[in-house]
């Protein structure tokens, strides 16, 4: 398997399937382990580095602790396969530009990805379509009670796993869940889940992690401690607050049914008609126009229109995944071209009988 | 003929023939006339003022100066009616919004319309489509000497036809072509226009007229100065000028398709999918948009669209066309609705091949 395979198939985030799939696009769990007797990352040579990468590899792949995995390495990869992997969730930012000995195990189906000497040696990301918590936890375990048999984790037992950043550790735990929250954004109440959110500790980050703005109205729920609290704790948090914000969506996409159909009717027919017939877009355009398409196939208005598909748009036609579509470099104009382009292409294949 | 009938109609300046039809939409010429032995409109005693418009209603429907003629009474045509001729450019503004005793004759195919005591007591018009300054002058010249052998005209050796404003004595004459300019206005040339004719003396109006804003890039150029020239005179200054602004909005539209085709592309496809898929849409966002589509059609982006079909969606969803092709009143709100259902309709039967 090339690593370029990748934009060529659905990806497990992309499904839009599982509980609440029409709210609730992925939930994500992600461990951070370091293997004991080496130096974190920032402090290891070069040599150690090549070293523990391989080693890490082979206890990944080989020993197939996750079946079906390929393991690619980073430090060979092109720019744009490491952009790919960020643009598909299943590298961080950092892991993409960083310089060393490095690499990420991807599970065929992405479900499972573990990024190699990123920040801390391993970490171990699990990623389910919908809202799954129990499930993407159950699958993350497995996964870290596999590796844990073959790598001695760097563990303290007064304060739990050990990470390069002291944010990490204890439970070495990230659980996020990402929400399309449109209505709730239209009716001015994204403030009011902030701040919520914000009153258990828990908070919320853009599409592409720390640091990010939210586009597309899409946000990112997560913990922000991972110490003091066991993982059930931590797991039991979000799973207590994420069904009041879907609620509170599904009950603002009904009340702007109600009282402004026409109005979200009007929004949500302009952007597929925007999308459908645009010869330049940007990708940022992309991606409020594809959220309102996706909130038009859940309110019904766009009921013929499937809903990977337009789940499916949002990751290919970012500049990575359109460059290796288009089997070649493109500088960011011919691009913009190029992204109407392809995307007049999927619709048209997609398209509906209500088109009027 | 009812008058409502109208708006089913296609009209003479809809008609996107004659020529340089491409960049000019009409060729208009009115004369200020007025019948010798009573005052002026403004000092005319309410009873005279019936009789006199009753004495033009025949002079000129009974007696056949305009063949295929029909008269109707402003003073009891409801406000959507009267809103209507004024959007056909049949009638002004002024004579929409008088009290007394008026009325307008119309020539079947709208290519003549006189305005019975409006501000003179007759206001001829010759309205053809295209740039047609001959002939629209011929057929005015002939319903003038018609009617001059029915109706004494007050004339003056001195002033020539003696009007209730001094603006319009001597030849009574305003002779004005509409143009569409989308090009010139992109490049920001548009200002270079009006600076050439307003040094000599001829004027750039909007599409309604004195004192309304330029929409859809639709401009009308006409003679500022009916007193002291001749009838010749006056339109060989416009017939010299308007194949300078018709030549440089071709030589734009060339510079556009080669230098920018993309863009003007994506600008023309966005117009049109926004057209085919909005559900609320306004009069000025309409004007907008189509003059985009206008602008596809003559560049060959949008070929197979009809030019009729579109010149004719800029005066079909204006309010009161609108509300007269729906059968009812319509507050604006519904207005904009049914508005954006009625494009929908029009471009989807008159939907080409090349729609991606």
């Amino acid at each position: 398997m090339r690593l370029t395979d990748l934009a060529h198939q659905s990806g497990e985030w992309l499904r839009g399937v599982g509980a609440d799939s029409d709210i609730v696009i992925s939930t994500r769990i992600r461990l951070a382990r370091n293997v004991a007797g080496y130096p974190f990352v920032a402090r290891l040579k070069p040599a150690d580095q090549a070293d523990l990468s391989q080693r890490l590899c082979e206890s990944i792949v080989d020993d197939a602790v996750v079946p079906e995995c390929h393991y690619f390495d980073l430090k060979v990869a092109s720019d744009i396969e490491r952009r790919l992997l960020v643009e598909r969730h299943l590298i961080s930012k950092e892991h993409e530009e960083a310089q060393g000995d490095r690499g990420v195990a991807i599970r065929l189906n992405e479900a499972v990805s573990i990024m190699v000497n990123e920040e801390d040696h391993l970490r171990i990301q699990v990623l389910h379509s919908g809202f799954e918590l129990a499930e993407t936890w159950r699958a993350t375990n497995e996964v870290d009670t596999g590796l844990a048999r073959r790598v001695p984790y760097a563990f303290s037992e007064r304060l739990g796993y050990l990470t390069a950043c002291p944010t990490n550790v204890g439970t070495g735990m990230r659980a996020s869940v990402m929400l399309h929250l449109p209505a709730l954004e239209l009716a001015k109440q994204i403030e009011k889940v902030f701040h919520a959110v914000a009153k258990i500790n828990l908070i919320v980050r853009g599409l592409y992690g720390e640091g990010t703005q939210a586009s597309g109205n899409l946000y990112q729920i997560s913990n922000q401690i991972s110490l003091g609290k066991t993982e059930e704790e931590i797991l039991q948090e979000i799973q207590g607050i994420i069904p009041e914000i879907v609620e509170n969506e599904r009950r603002a996409r009904h009340f702007l049914l109600e009282r402004n159909r026409q109005q979200i009717e009007d929004r949500v027919w302009r952007a597929y008609g925007m999308l459908c017939h645009a010869r330049i877009i940007s990708s940022g355009e992309t991606i409020a126009l594809l959220s309102h398409l996706r909130l038009g196939v859940h309110l019904g208005i766009l009921s013929e229109l499937d809903i990977a598909a337009v789940n499916q748009l949002f990751v290919r036609t970012l500049p990575a995944h359109l460059q290796v579509l288009e089997g070649r470099e493109l500088d960011p104009q011919v691009r913009d071209v190029a992204r109407a382009a392809y995307i007049r292409k999927c619709l048209a294949q997609g398209r509906h009988t209500g088109d009027q």
